[in-house]
C-alpha cells in the first residue's frame, strides 16, 4: 500500500509518500519521498493555487499512490485563516479527485497520537518519531513534510488495524 | 468587455456572463448567459469540487470572458462554513488561473450597493435590479446566478469609472 499524505498550508503545503509492502520478508514502513510546495511569497492567490495544483498533480502521476490522506479541517482557527486554508485544501482534494484517487481524512489528534502516542505532541516530537518509524537518518524538513509523512503513516496504521479487525484477528 | 461573475457556494455555485460593448451605437449591458452548478446532494466533497472545476473550465472556454469577478471572502461566517466555502472558492480561482484569466474581487456590500443602491439589499431586490439592468423579462434563477450577474455588473461599473478617472473625465 502506497499512501501520499498532504499537509495543506497557505505558506507551505507538505507532502510525504509512505509505502507498506507486506510482500517483503520483513515488512516495514518505507519513505518514498517528501517535501514542501512553497509558492514565492508575493505570488497572487490564484497563481499560488495553480502552482500547488500542478505540483500535486505531477506528484500523483510520478509516485502513483493508492490513496491520498489529509488532515481533517481544524475548526478552532479563526474564519480568516480557515478560508485561506480551505482554498488550498479544496485544490488538494481536486487534484486527488482528478487523478482518480480516494481521499482519507484524519483528525490532528488522531495523527499525532498514532505517530507519537500523544495527541498534543509538539512539531519536533512528530518529526523525531516520523524519522524513527521510517528509519530516516535525520528528521524530515520542512516540518510540513514530516506532518505529511505522519498523516500517511496514520492512514497505513488505521488501514492495517481495520484489515485485522475484518479478518477477525483482533 | 466580457466579465464572468462567479458566486461560490457549497450547495450551488452561480455564474453569470455580462458584456459591455461600447462599439455599439447604443451601448448597454448584455447578459450572455447565467446559471448554477449544483452537484448532486450526496456527492463527496472531492467529486463536488471536480464537477465545479470542470464546469467552470468548460464555461471559460466556451464564453471566453476577459476577466473573472468573485465576491471577497466574507469573514463574519463561522469557521466551519468558512472552510467549506474556501474549498469551492479555491477551485474557482484555480479554474480562472488555469484559463489565464485575471481575477477581480469585490466586497458583498460594494456589489449590492452598485446594483441596487443599497449595500444591505435582500436577495429578491438584487434579482429584480439585475433583471432591470440587463433588460431580462424575468429575474434570473437560481438566486446564485443573479448574484453572479450582479458581481459581473459591479466589475463593469468599477472598470468604467476607473477608465473615466484615468481619462480625466471625472
Amino acid at each position: 500500500m502506497r499512501v501520499c499524505g498532504v499537509d495543506c498550508g497557505t505558506e507551505t503545503t507538505g507532502y510525504g509518500i509512505v509505502e507498506w509492502d507486506d510482500r517483503l520478508p520483513n515488512p516495514r514502513l518505507v519513505s518514498i519521498g517528501s517535501g514542501g510546495i512553497c509558492p514565492p511569497r508575493k505570488t497572487l492567490l490564484p497563481e499560488r493555487l495553480l502552482l500547488i495544483y500542478a505540483e500535486l498533480t505531477s506528484l500523483f502521476e510520478r509516485c502513483r499512490p493508492d490513496i491520498v490522506a489529509v488532515e481533517e479541517v481544524f475548526y478552532s482557527v479563526n474564519a480568516r485563516s480557515a478560508i485561506r486554508l480551505g482554498h488550498v485544501r479544496g485544490v488538494a482534494l481536486l487534484a486527488a479527485a482528478n487523478a482518480g484517487l480516494p481521499v482519507a481524512e484524519y483528525a490532528p489528534l488522531t495523527i499525532k497520537s498514532t505517530v507519537t502516542g500523544y495527541g498534543l505532541a509538539a512539531k519536533h516530537q512528530v518529526q523525531f518519531m516520523v524519522a524513527r518509524l521510517l528509519s530516516l537518518p535525520v528528521a524530515p524538513e520542512p516540518a510540513d513534510a514530516a506532518d505529511a509523512l505522519a498523516i500517511a503513516i496514520c492512514h497505513i496504521h488505521h488501514a492495517q488495524t481495520l484489515a485485522l479487525q475484518e479478518a477477525g484477528a483482533i
